[in-house]
């Protein structure tokens, strides 16, 4: 957590290329993750039934479990597109995959931004064929020097930055497995609300494991991580997470590789959730002594995406009384018995317990810092979740009353 | 509608007073609606976990079904107050019972402001002792002239404007029944989103129905009015609607009266809606062709409380494709296939039809006015539903980033 994220190198046999295709006025919108071998792969995506058009796609590429290359296009979804769009996502992966020579189902694609647009097909087309094909030789294992290349790049943080649309700044972890190295992308600080995975992430490994070892460890991370990840409840219609392990540096341990990919995950959820649109801080709701999970995750959810709970921690107010009102929310959960109940900011206690006025002054520097923790017991089990959001700001409506215009 | 509500009077038999506690610093707090006869009443309450203590002591009442009396508390919620709360809440329906001369059980308590504080008893009690005392007459029977009283009040506005927290205005509406009169009033534009009824709305008619007529009317009424206002997902813990019918009018038509109730409700629910905190638009969203009323009402409340289609209508930002975003939350729902949804803002088709640039701008046009229309249609089924709500503006967050400070 504490490393420079521009410092993260790719782990052996895996480059990118990001360039202009022109969606953005400045800076790279599309980029290219590719390995110069074969990986083993797992990968989730949305469960919105507006899926959009590289969701539908990359859904088909990816349940064959040996995706070596991810496009991504920012500024444009391409969701509500109809078959004109899916025919668009089919052309540009593959076109991608004829010109690094692999096939397309070796391909997954992603899209970010507007919906309801379609892709501006003829700069696709000439972007891919000018640029792309200097990246052949990688694949083929014949280029001794990639970065002679001009939108070539050894550095996650310019794929992150290609990514991005709302986001203010590139989101990258990394953690070493035994020989091997995981390195991790993502974007999405809008319309976050994943329900099977986030916005966009991406997770490559030179660990070699087998196919079912790496998607065992994606899903049990993402549950944990991604899947509890709020913004502002609108779950995008985009949601992509993937993991390529290509095996360059040799088999690693995998209990040891499922630790490290939940720890890249989480990173990556909490780097997401403190750049929320127009947020100034990160929120974290832990429930803890639930009947189960399910009714963990619910109550810590009511509280995370209340806009009440969220707006008095973006104006540092002590009015902790919206928090037991969010729980209340949960009415299905008779189990949970108000007396039962107890609430924390931090280390204090505001519930049942009355603050005196030295406490709810304590209780203003609490919700002041640039983290936030509120944590909920509900005596009604032993089980508990963590969730990760922010607060909500004026910027957040800044941002979303005037993004297509 | 188009009822000035300055003028709308008092059914006959009923009166009320207001005046100031001292919880709001300029004007009335505490108010009292009072029937000078027995009446057949209605209410229903808040699912909240954490009901108030007024909301606990007045569902036992209302079960009696002869609610004559009404009070209501301003800036003080009388929420997570443990017994404490309870007790206090009893001691003032004890104590403006024993002033008016009935029983304590023909007596309501609405609370509704800050969380997580007592009621300052001795305020209240000295209020009630120096002031309500005036209209044990009215209640006797023995008053001949009412408005001789301070604090005596001939304007339901008077009442809704004591019952305001954050609201702007008053909210007021009136139906005539045959030779009754039907009048409601209402309060509350944040933490609303009503599970069982909608956070302070009293109906009271001089109408003389059976008990079962009454409470029937006020049940359908509320399914299709307050249950389907939102401002901003947030339950109250204080929510409570209740209809009062003292019968000085003489017999109505109960069906006639059925539909001035939905009318009343419906009108309150839009007022409600229009006023929501910092809202500048009065946002519906029709549901039509869906599977049955329960999807109808899950998709409407999808897109009606997605804070990007929220903000894209306060910016009149004709980013169109966040209500598909939205109705592609409900995963669930597999029997909506995107192919077959068609989204309209007032008359203007946007989905799947591709909006010309004209288009775009005529849709701007629809979206900067102050009321907002959203339809979808399924294609599912034959069913319905319209839901009320409002736009997200950075005034929301202003209002609620320091509301106790």
């Amino acid at each position: 957590m504490t490393m420079d994220i521009e410092d993260v190198a790719w782990p052996a046999g895996f480059r990118a290329y990001t360039g202009q295709i022109g969606l953005r006025d400045d800076g790279a919108d599309f980029s290219v993750i590719i390995s110069d071998r074969p990986c083993v792969s797992a990968a989730m995506f949305t469960r919105s039934l507006f899926a959009g058009a590289s969701v539908l796609l990359s859904r088909r590429h990816a349940a064959e479990q040996r995706t070596r290359a991810i496009v991504t296009v920012a500024k444009n979804a391409n969701v509500a597109t109809g078959t004109a769009g899916e025919r668009n996502a089919g052309e540009v992966v593959d076109r991608v995959a004829s010109v690094l020579g692999i096939p397309p189902a070796e391909v997954l694609i992603s899209s970010t931004g507007v919906i309801g647009r379609q892709y501006p097909m003829p700069l696709i087309r000439s972007h891919i064929d000018a640029h792309l094909g200097i990246h052949r030789g990688a694949v083929a294992g014949t280029d001794p020097d990639p970065q002679a290349h001009a939108g070539f790049t050894s550095r996650p943080v310019d794929v992150a930055t290609a990514m991005m649309t709302t986001d203010t700044h590139a989101k990258v972890s990394a953690r070493a497995v035994g020989p091997a190295l995981l390195v991790g992308v993502a974007k999405g600080v809008g319309m976050i609300e994943p329900d099977m995975a986030t916005m966009l992430a991406y997770l490559v490994t030179d660990a070699e494991l087998p196919a079912a070892e790496v998607d065992g460890a994606l899903r049990a991370a993402v549950e944990d991580t991604f899947n509890c990840l709020s913004v502002d409840t609108d779950t995008s219609t985009s949601d992509t997470v993937a993991l390529l392990a290509n095996g360059a540096a040799g088999p690693v341990d995998a209990g040891e590789f499922a630790a490290a990919v939940r720890e890249v995950c989480l990173d990556l959820t909490r780097q997401l959730a403190a750049d929320g649109e127009g947020a100034t801080k990160l929120l974290t709701v832990t429930v803890t002594r639930a009947r189960d999970r399910a009714q963990a995750k619910r109550v810590a959810k009511a509280v995370l995406n209340s806009p009440l709970v969220k707006t008095a921690v973006h104006g540092a107010d002590p009015n902790w009384g919206r928090v037991v009102m969010a729980i209340g929310k949960c009415s299905a959960d008779t189990d949970i018995h108000p007396e039962r109940v107890r609430v924390r900011f931090g280390d204090l206690e505001v519930f049942p317990r009355a603050l005196d006025d030295a406490q709810l002054e304590r209780l203003t520097t609490v919700m002041a810092a640039p983290q936030v923790e509120i944590g909920v017991s509900l005596d009604t089990g032993e089980a508990a979740c963590t969730v990760y959001g922010c607060d909500l700001s004026d910027g957040y409506v800044r941002i979303n009353a005037d993004y297509t215009t």
